[in-house]
Protein backbone atom coordinates (compact mmCIF):
# COMPACT_ATOMS: atom_id res chain seq x y z
CA UNK A 1 0.00 0.00 0.00
CA UNK A 2 1.07 3.55 -0.72
CA UNK A 3 1.31 6.33 2.02
CA UNK A 4 -2.02 7.87 0.48
CA UNK A 5 -4.07 4.44 0.90
CA UNK A 6 -2.33 3.99 4.55
CA UNK A 7 -3.78 7.10 5.56
CA UNK A 8 -7.07 6.73 3.72
CA UNK A 9 -7.63 2.80 5.34
CA UNK A 10 -6.63 4.40 8.65
CA UNK A 11 -8.83 7.43 8.35
CA UNK A 12 -11.73 4.72 6.91
CA UNK A 13 -11.04 2.59 10.32
CA UNK A 14 -12.03 5.53 12.22
CA UNK A 15 -14.87 6.59 10.43
CA UNK A 16 -16.55 3.42 10.56
CA UNK A 17 -15.94 2.82 14.57
CA UNK A 18 -17.34 6.27 14.75
CA UNK A 19 -20.46 5.45 12.12
CA UNK A 20 -20.79 2.65 14.09
CA UNK A 21 -21.66 4.36 17.46
CA UNK A 22 -22.89 8.06 16.31
CA UNK A 23 -24.64 5.96 13.28
CA UNK A 24 -23.93 6.64 9.26
CA UNK A 25 -25.96 9.31 8.87
CA UNK A 26 -24.93 11.42 11.92
CA UNK A 27 -21.13 10.87 10.31
CA UNK A 28 -20.25 14.42 8.27
CA UNK A 29 -17.02 15.27 7.16
CA UNK A 30 -17.18 18.00 10.26
CA UNK A 31 -17.68 15.20 12.91
CA UNK A 32 -14.69 12.92 11.64
CA UNK A 33 -12.67 16.28 11.17
CA UNK A 34 -13.11 16.68 14.73
CA UNK A 35 -12.51 13.33 15.99
CA UNK A 36 -9.49 12.54 13.96
CA UNK A 37 -7.95 16.01 14.81
CA UNK A 38 -7.44 16.60 10.94
CA UNK A 39 -8.12 19.87 8.70
CA UNK A 40 -12.01 19.87 7.62
CA UNK A 41 -10.01 20.58 4.11
CA UNK A 42 -7.53 17.53 4.53
CA UNK A 43 -10.67 15.09 4.63
CA UNK A 44 -12.57 16.53 1.65
CA UNK A 45 -9.39 15.79 -0.49
CA UNK A 46 -9.80 12.41 0.74
CA UNK A 47 -14.05 11.91 0.32
CA UNK A 48 -15.49 14.44 -1.82
CA UNK A 49 -18.84 14.76 0.02
CA UNK A 50 -20.64 13.37 2.99
CA UNK A 51 -22.07 10.81 0.84
CA UNK A 52 -18.92 9.60 -0.56
CA UNK A 53 -18.11 9.40 2.75
CA UNK A 54 -20.53 7.40 3.79
CA UNK A 55 -20.76 5.06 0.91
CA UNK A 56 -16.55 4.43 1.42
CA UNK A 57 -17.29 3.70 5.11
CA UNK A 58 -19.87 0.94 4.31
CA UNK A 59 -17.66 -0.62 1.36
CA UNK A 60 -14.90 -0.14 4.13
CA UNK A 61 -16.83 -2.09 6.54
CA UNK A 62 -18.02 -4.73 3.92
CA UNK A 63 -14.44 -5.65 2.97
CA UNK A 64 -14.31 -6.55 6.85
CA UNK A 65 -17.00 -8.05 6.90
CA UNK A 66 -15.85 -10.51 4.02
CA UNK A 67 -12.35 -11.10 5.36
CA UNK A 68 -13.36 -11.76 9.01
CA UNK A 69 -16.78 -13.57 8.70
CA UNK A 70 -17.66 -15.06 4.59
CA UNK A 71 -14.57 -15.83 3.75
CA UNK A 72 -13.50 -18.34 6.43
CA UNK A 73 -16.65 -19.54 7.12
CA UNK A 74 -16.83 -20.55 3.34
CA UNK A 75 -13.92 -22.28 3.92
CA UNK A 76 -16.20 -24.72 5.73
CA UNK A 77 -17.59 -27.78 4.38
CA UNK A 78 -21.10 -27.51 3.02
CA UNK A 79 -24.16 -28.23 5.29
CA UNK A 80 -24.63 -27.60 8.90
CA UNK A 81 -20.66 -26.51 9.56
CA UNK A 82 -20.79 -23.37 6.97
CA UNK A 83 -23.94 -22.48 8.14
CA UNK A 84 -22.77 -22.58 12.06
CA UNK A 85 -18.98 -20.93 10.86
CA UNK A 86 -21.32 -17.90 9.36
CA UNK A 87 -23.69 -17.74 11.93
CA UNK A 88 -20.94 -17.85 14.24
CA UNK A 89 -18.62 -14.98 12.73
CA UNK A 90 -21.50 -13.09 12.39
CA UNK A 91 -22.81 -12.92 15.73
CA UNK A 92 -18.82 -12.48 16.73
CA UNK A 93 -18.52 -9.07 14.14
CA UNK A 94 -21.16 -7.61 16.64
CA UNK A 95 -18.16 -7.82 19.12
CA UNK A 96 -15.35 -6.51 16.37
CA UNK A 97 -12.87 -4.07 18.49
CA UNK A 98 -13.38 -1.81 15.27
CA UNK A 99 -17.04 -1.41 15.86
CA UNK A 100 -17.78 -0.35 19.38
CA UNK A 101 -21.19 0.52 18.94
CA UNK A 102 -21.88 -2.85 16.84
CA UNK A 103 -22.98 -3.44 13.25
CA UNK A 104 -22.63 -0.42 11.07
CA UNK A 105 -24.91 -2.35 8.87
CA UNK A 106 -27.83 -2.88 11.92
CA UNK A 107 -27.34 0.88 12.79
CA UNK A 108 -27.21 1.99 8.82
CA UNK A 109 -30.45 0.09 7.78
CA UNK A 110 -32.94 1.40 10.81
CA UNK A 111 -31.64 4.96 9.40
CA UNK A 112 -31.70 4.71 5.88
CA UNK A 113 -34.81 2.57 5.14
CA UNK A 114 -36.77 5.96 4.78
CA UNK A 115 -33.51 7.82 2.96
CA UNK A 116 -33.47 7.58 -0.96
CA UNK A 117 -29.77 8.31 -2.19
CA UNK A 118 -26.62 6.56 -3.44
CA UNK A 119 -26.29 5.55 0.49
CA UNK A 120 -29.38 3.76 0.89
CA UNK A 121 -28.63 2.02 -2.43
CA UNK A 122 -25.18 0.91 -1.74
CA UNK A 123 -26.20 -0.10 1.84
CA UNK A 124 -29.15 -2.44 -0.16
CA UNK A 125 -26.61 -3.74 -2.39
CA UNK A 126 -24.28 -4.73 0.30
CA UNK A 127 -27.06 -6.60 2.10
CA UNK A 128 -28.20 -8.19 -1.08
CA UNK A 129 -24.80 -9.51 -1.17
CA UNK A 130 -24.86 -11.00 1.98
CA UNK A 131 -28.27 -12.70 2.18
CA UNK A 132 -27.55 -13.90 -1.11
CA UNK A 133 -24.18 -15.70 0.44
CA UNK A 134 -26.30 -17.31 3.38
CA UNK A 135 -29.09 -18.49 1.01
CA UNK A 136 -26.31 -19.89 -1.59
CA UNK A 137 -25.06 -21.82 1.43
CA UNK A 138 -28.40 -23.12 2.29
CA UNK A 139 -29.30 -23.98 -1.34
CA UNK A 140 -25.79 -25.92 -1.56
CA UNK A 141 -26.28 -28.14 1.46
CA UNK A 142 -29.72 -28.88 -0.16
CA UNK A 143 -28.30 -30.02 -3.28
CA UNK A 144 -25.55 -32.01 -1.93
CA UNK A 145 -28.19 -34.56 -0.01
CA UNK A 146 -27.24 -32.52 3.71
CA UNK A 147 -30.42 -30.53 4.24
CA UNK A 148 -33.81 -31.38 3.33
CA UNK A 149 -35.35 -30.88 -0.25
CA UNK A 150 -37.99 -28.99 0.77
CA UNK A 151 -35.68 -26.00 2.53
CA UNK A 152 -36.54 -22.52 1.14
CA UNK A 153 -33.30 -20.71 1.23
CA UNK A 154 -34.45 -17.67 1.18
CA UNK A 155 -36.87 -18.49 4.14
CA UNK A 156 -33.63 -20.19 5.79
CA UNK A 157 -31.64 -16.34 5.43
CA UNK A 158 -34.52 -14.00 6.67
CA UNK A 159 -34.99 -16.65 9.76
CA UNK A 160 -31.29 -16.51 10.46
CA UNK A 161 -31.43 -12.41 10.29
CA UNK A 162 -34.03 -12.18 12.24
CA UNK A 163 -32.28 -14.55 15.22
CA UNK A 164 -29.29 -11.96 14.83
CA UNK A 165 -31.26 -9.03 14.89
CA UNK A 166 -33.24 -9.86 18.17
CA UNK A 167 -29.70 -10.81 19.82
CA UNK A 168 -28.13 -7.13 19.06
CA UNK A 169 -31.73 -5.23 20.19
CA UNK A 170 -31.99 -7.70 23.42
CA UNK A 171 -27.72 -7.72 24.11
CA UNK A 172 -27.56 -3.79 22.92
CA UNK A 173 -30.65 -1.85 23.42
CA UNK A 174 -31.79 -4.06 26.82
CA UNK A 175 -28.33 -5.21 28.65
CA UNK A 176 -29.55 -9.05 28.63
CA UNK A 177 -27.24 -10.91 29.41
CA UNK A 178 -28.70 -14.21 28.11
CA UNK A 179 -30.04 -12.71 24.66
CA UNK A 180 -26.64 -14.66 22.79
CA UNK A 181 -27.35 -18.05 25.01
CA UNK A 182 -31.13 -17.44 23.28
CA UNK A 183 -29.75 -16.57 19.69
CA UNK A 184 -27.55 -19.93 19.61
CA UNK A 185 -30.40 -22.28 20.55
CA UNK A 186 -32.86 -20.72 18.61
CA UNK A 187 -30.16 -21.33 15.42
CA UNK A 188 -29.75 -24.88 16.12
CA UNK A 189 -33.23 -25.31 16.50
CA UNK A 190 -33.44 -23.61 13.33
CA UNK A 191 -30.73 -26.09 11.56
CA UNK A 192 -32.33 -28.84 13.00
CA UNK A 193 -35.33 -28.34 10.95
CA UNK A 194 -33.34 -27.92 7.84
CA UNK A 195 -31.16 -31.52 8.74
CA UNK A 196 -31.93 -34.75 7.08
CA UNK B 1 -59.88 16.44 26.66
CA UNK B 2 -59.52 20.39 26.95
CA UNK B 3 -58.35 22.24 23.59
CA UNK B 4 -55.48 22.62 24.89
CA UNK B 5 -54.95 18.67 25.51
CA UNK B 6 -56.34 18.06 22.00
CA UNK B 7 -53.84 20.75 20.62
CA UNK B 8 -51.11 18.74 22.40
CA UNK B 9 -52.07 14.82 21.11
CA UNK B 10 -52.52 16.52 17.58
CA UNK B 11 -49.30 17.93 17.88
CA UNK B 12 -47.78 14.58 18.91
CA UNK B 13 -49.10 12.52 16.48
CA UNK B 14 -48.05 14.26 13.88
CA UNK B 15 -44.24 14.68 16.09
CA UNK B 16 -44.77 10.55 16.00
CA UNK B 17 -45.20 9.90 12.25
CA UNK B 18 -42.03 12.38 11.57
CA UNK B 19 -39.95 10.24 14.16
CA UNK B 20 -40.74 7.30 12.05
CA UNK B 21 -38.83 8.83 8.91
CA UNK B 22 -36.49 11.20 10.21
CA UNK B 23 -35.50 8.86 13.71
CA UNK B 24 -36.10 10.32 16.95
CA UNK B 25 -32.95 11.79 17.51
CA UNK B 26 -33.49 13.55 14.23
CA UNK B 27 -36.44 14.93 15.62
CA UNK B 28 -35.88 18.39 17.59
CA UNK B 29 -38.42 21.21 18.57
CA UNK B 30 -36.75 23.15 15.33
CA UNK B 31 -37.60 20.12 12.76
CA UNK B 32 -41.05 19.75 14.54
CA UNK B 33 -41.98 23.94 14.21
CA UNK B 34 -40.77 23.99 10.40
CA UNK B 35 -42.86 21.14 9.72
CA UNK B 36 -46.03 21.74 11.19
CA UNK B 37 -45.31 25.59 10.42
CA UNK B 38 -45.57 26.73 13.64
CA UNK B 39 -43.12 28.87 16.20
CA UNK B 40 -40.82 27.12 17.66
CA UNK B 41 -41.55 29.52 20.81
CA UNK B 42 -45.15 27.53 20.98
CA UNK B 43 -43.85 24.27 20.59
CA UNK B 44 -41.39 24.98 24.00
CA UNK B 45 -44.45 25.98 25.89
CA UNK B 46 -45.98 22.64 25.36
CA UNK B 47 -42.38 20.40 25.25
CA UNK B 48 -39.56 22.06 27.97
CA UNK B 49 -36.90 20.27 25.65
CA UNK B 50 -35.79 18.27 22.78
CA UNK B 51 -35.27 15.69 25.03
CA UNK B 52 -38.74 16.14 26.59
CA UNK B 53 -40.46 16.22 23.08
CA UNK B 54 -38.60 12.44 22.34
CA UNK B 55 -39.77 11.15 25.43
CA UNK B 56 -43.40 12.24 24.90
CA UNK B 57 -43.37 11.23 21.55
CA UNK B 58 -42.39 7.57 22.69
CA UNK B 59 -45.19 7.84 25.14
CA UNK B 60 -47.60 9.04 22.88
CA UNK B 61 -46.61 5.87 20.48
CA UNK B 62 -46.58 3.62 23.53
CA UNK B 63 -49.99 4.58 24.48
CA UNK B 64 -51.41 4.06 20.72
CA UNK B 65 -49.24 0.72 20.42
CA UNK B 66 -51.27 -0.27 23.89
CA UNK B 67 -54.77 0.60 22.47
CA UNK B 68 -54.17 -1.13 19.08
CA UNK B 69 -52.00 -4.16 19.26
CA UNK B 70 -52.10 -5.17 23.57
CA UNK B 71 -55.62 -4.65 24.77
CA UNK B 72 -57.71 -6.42 21.96
CA UNK B 73 -54.90 -9.12 21.75
CA UNK B 74 -55.02 -9.52 25.44
CA UNK B 75 -58.74 -10.27 25.25
CA UNK B 76 -58.02 -13.30 22.91
CA UNK B 77 -58.21 -16.89 24.91
CA UNK B 78 -55.30 -17.90 26.13
CA UNK B 79 -52.44 -20.19 24.19
CA UNK B 80 -52.13 -19.81 20.62
CA UNK B 81 -54.94 -17.62 19.42
CA UNK B 82 -53.99 -14.87 22.10
CA UNK B 83 -50.12 -15.39 20.57
CA UNK B 84 -51.10 -15.50 16.91
CA UNK B 85 -53.18 -11.77 17.85
CA UNK B 86 -49.93 -10.47 19.47
CA UNK B 87 -47.62 -11.05 16.30
CA UNK B 88 -50.82 -10.21 13.47
CA UNK B 89 -51.56 -7.06 15.68
CA UNK B 90 -47.79 -6.43 15.54
CA UNK B 91 -47.21 -6.69 11.94
CA UNK B 92 -50.24 -4.60 10.87
CA UNK B 93 -48.76 -1.44 13.87
CA UNK B 94 -45.68 -1.58 11.11
CA UNK B 95 -48.21 -0.17 8.31
CA UNK B 96 -50.69 2.29 10.79
CA UNK B 97 -51.27 5.34 9.10
CA UNK B 98 -49.75 7.33 11.76
CA UNK B 99 -46.24 6.36 11.18
CA UNK B 100 -45.64 6.76 7.40
CA UNK B 101 -41.74 5.57 8.43
CA UNK B 102 -42.76 2.31 10.17
CA UNK B 103 -42.29 1.12 13.82
CA UNK B 104 -40.85 4.24 15.62
CA UNK B 105 -39.61 1.76 18.39
CA UNK B 106 -37.16 -0.09 15.96
CA UNK B 107 -36.22 3.25 14.52
CA UNK B 108 -35.10 4.68 18.14
CA UNK B 109 -33.45 1.35 19.52
CA UNK B 110 -30.89 1.41 16.77
CA UNK B 111 -30.05 4.74 17.18
CA UNK B 112 -30.46 5.21 21.21
CA UNK B 113 -28.06 1.88 22.01
CA UNK B 114 -25.19 3.96 22.20
CA UNK B 115 -26.47 7.12 23.37
CA UNK B 116 -27.39 6.63 27.41
CA UNK B 117 -29.82 9.43 28.93
CA UNK B 118 -33.64 9.66 29.93
CA UNK B 119 -34.70 8.85 26.40
CA UNK B 120 -33.12 5.61 25.90
CA UNK B 121 -33.88 4.55 29.77
CA UNK B 122 -37.85 5.30 28.58
CA UNK B 123 -37.28 3.54 25.45
CA UNK B 124 -35.80 0.30 27.24
CA UNK B 125 -38.31 0.81 30.33
CA UNK B 126 -41.19 0.43 27.24
CA UNK B 127 -39.89 -2.22 25.23
CA UNK B 128 -39.19 -3.99 28.66
CA UNK B 129 -43.00 -3.25 29.47
CA UNK B 130 -43.64 -4.86 26.05
CA UNK B 131 -41.51 -7.98 26.30
CA UNK B 132 -42.93 -8.93 29.38
CA UNK B 133 -46.47 -9.19 27.81
CA UNK B 134 -44.90 -11.53 25.39
CA UNK B 135 -43.41 -13.26 27.57
CA UNK B 136 -46.38 -13.59 30.35
CA UNK B 137 -48.23 -14.48 27.38
CA UNK B 138 -46.86 -17.62 26.85
CA UNK B 139 -46.06 -18.48 30.41
CA UNK B 140 -49.99 -18.11 30.79
CA UNK B 141 -50.19 -20.88 27.96
CA UNK B 142 -47.87 -22.95 29.39
CA UNK B 143 -49.76 -22.93 33.03
CA UNK B 144 -52.92 -23.43 31.27
CA UNK B 145 -51.83 -26.23 29.91
CA UNK B 146 -52.27 -25.27 26.53
CA UNK B 147 -47.77 -25.06 25.98
CA UNK B 148 -45.56 -27.49 26.71
CA UNK B 149 -44.67 -27.66 29.96
CA UNK B 150 -40.33 -27.35 28.99
CA UNK B 151 -41.14 -23.97 27.26
CA UNK B 152 -39.04 -20.93 27.78
CA UNK B 153 -40.95 -17.79 28.09
CA UNK B 154 -38.09 -15.46 27.14
CA UNK B 155 -36.75 -17.39 24.62
CA UNK B 156 -40.13 -17.26 22.76
CA UNK B 157 -40.48 -13.68 23.52
CA UNK B 158 -37.25 -13.15 21.98
CA UNK B 159 -37.79 -15.36 18.70
CA UNK B 160 -41.13 -13.79 18.05
CA UNK B 161 -38.59 -10.33 18.08
CA UNK B 162 -36.89 -11.83 15.59
CA UNK B 163 -39.28 -12.88 13.16
CA UNK B 164 -41.00 -9.29 13.33
CA UNK B 165 -37.10 -7.28 13.23
CA UNK B 166 -36.58 -10.25 9.97
CA UNK B 167 -40.10 -8.63 8.42
CA UNK B 168 -39.43 -5.06 9.13
CA UNK B 169 -35.84 -5.19 7.48
CA UNK B 170 -36.62 -7.17 4.71
CA UNK B 171 -39.30 -5.39 3.72
CA UNK B 172 -38.52 -1.73 4.64
CA UNK B 173 -35.28 -1.79 3.75
CA UNK B 174 -34.75 -4.45 0.76
CA UNK B 175 -37.91 -3.82 -0.52
CA UNK B 176 -38.49 -8.09 -0.22
CA UNK B 177 -42.31 -8.33 -0.82
CA UNK B 178 -42.21 -11.84 0.20
CA UNK B 179 -40.81 -10.88 3.48
CA UNK B 180 -43.87 -10.61 5.26
CA UNK B 181 -45.02 -14.28 4.13
CA UNK B 182 -42.13 -15.37 5.28
CA UNK B 183 -42.67 -13.93 8.79
CA UNK B 184 -45.75 -15.63 9.29
CA UNK B 185 -44.39 -19.03 8.22
CA UNK B 186 -41.55 -18.92 10.82
CA UNK B 187 -43.77 -17.86 14.06
CA UNK B 188 -46.36 -20.63 13.02
CA UNK B 189 -43.26 -22.83 13.13
CA UNK B 190 -42.30 -21.07 16.74
CA UNK B 191 -45.71 -21.64 17.70
CA UNK B 192 -46.34 -25.17 16.54
CA UNK B 193 -43.11 -25.91 18.55
CA UNK B 194 -44.31 -25.17 21.56
CA UNK B 195 -47.81 -26.45 21.28
CA UNK B 196 -49.02 -29.93 22.91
Amino acid sequence: MSKGARTRAAILDRATGLASQVGLTGLTIGVLADDLKLSKSGLFAHFRSKEALQIDVLNHAATRFAETVVRPALQQPRGAARMRALFERWMSWEHDVALPGGCVFVAAAAELDDRPGPVRERLVALQRDWIEVLATSVRKGVESGLFRADTDPDEFAQDMYGIMLASHFHSRLMGDAGAEARARRAFTRLLEGVHK
